[in-house]
């Protein structure tokens, strides 16, 4: 088993889906706040769009692809140069409704911290009947 | 606050005492098991020597400590030339009794695996506020 069971994602599950978020995501979304047109809505995120894009890559290949997509997210990021009052303005959430730019890059943020803690737990499980009496010292086992 | 409350570790805190789990511990245990000494039992591990080792310095200094002693326990590691056969050799452990090689070699890894999604959590923490109304979608928040 490379997941947690059932339909839970492995890791080539999660970096799919972290490409997909780079690609249409955040920065997306930061492009809609701060443009000047009427329309502030978000498209909303398709959160199993990796399991057809991702199909037949390896993990390799995969793991470039997102540090490249990052990469560019990065450059456009600092390219906005952004000002204080910028991190005030809001866009619309399918969801949520009015949210600000600045909630939006600290959910970036905590988003990849997720996935990081989502990683660690799916390939400690691998370790579980090999780590024998250890388990009982590893939170992450438990979870 | 820079931990999770209470006694709780902060990232310089974790950082730390993976710094003494790489001087006193896996590579150490490693060389007990393989040793053709009578004596398998191993040195209870300090989980707290971090919090004396550590002060003073920065997260840069300990950051950069760790990778020097992890570079040496890999070189170490791969020294070893470890054989099928030796990974079901044992020593004892403090509180476990007899453990083969391999369940050291696995725990070592979810080990680390552990501390990441630790250092994340952690970390994400700080962002938590910030965040929003994005922290009904962040797992790793509720944790």
């Amino acid at each position: 088993m490379n997941n947690e069971g059932g339909e839970t994602w492995s890791v080539f599950d999660v970096i799919g889906h972290l490409i997909h978020g780079e690609k249409t995501d955040w920065i997306t979304r930061i492009e809609i706040i701060l443009s000047e047109g009427a329309n502030k809505e978000f498209v909303p995120f398709d959160r199993f769009a990796q399991l057809e894009e991702s199909k037949g890559k390896s993990l390799e290949q995969i793991l470039k692809e997102f540090l490249t997509a990052r990469e560019l997210s990065l450059k456009k990021l600092r390219g906005f140069k952004l000002t204080e009052n910028d991190f005030n303005k809001t866009g619309i959430h399918p969801k949520f409704g009015s949210v600000t730019l600045s909630q939006l890059v600290a959910a970036w943020t905590v988003h990849d911290l997720d996935h990081i803690s989502q990683i660690s737990r799916v390939m400690s499980k691998q370790y579980k009947e090999q780590s024998g009496p250890w388990i009982e010292y590893m939170k992450i086992l438990g979870q």
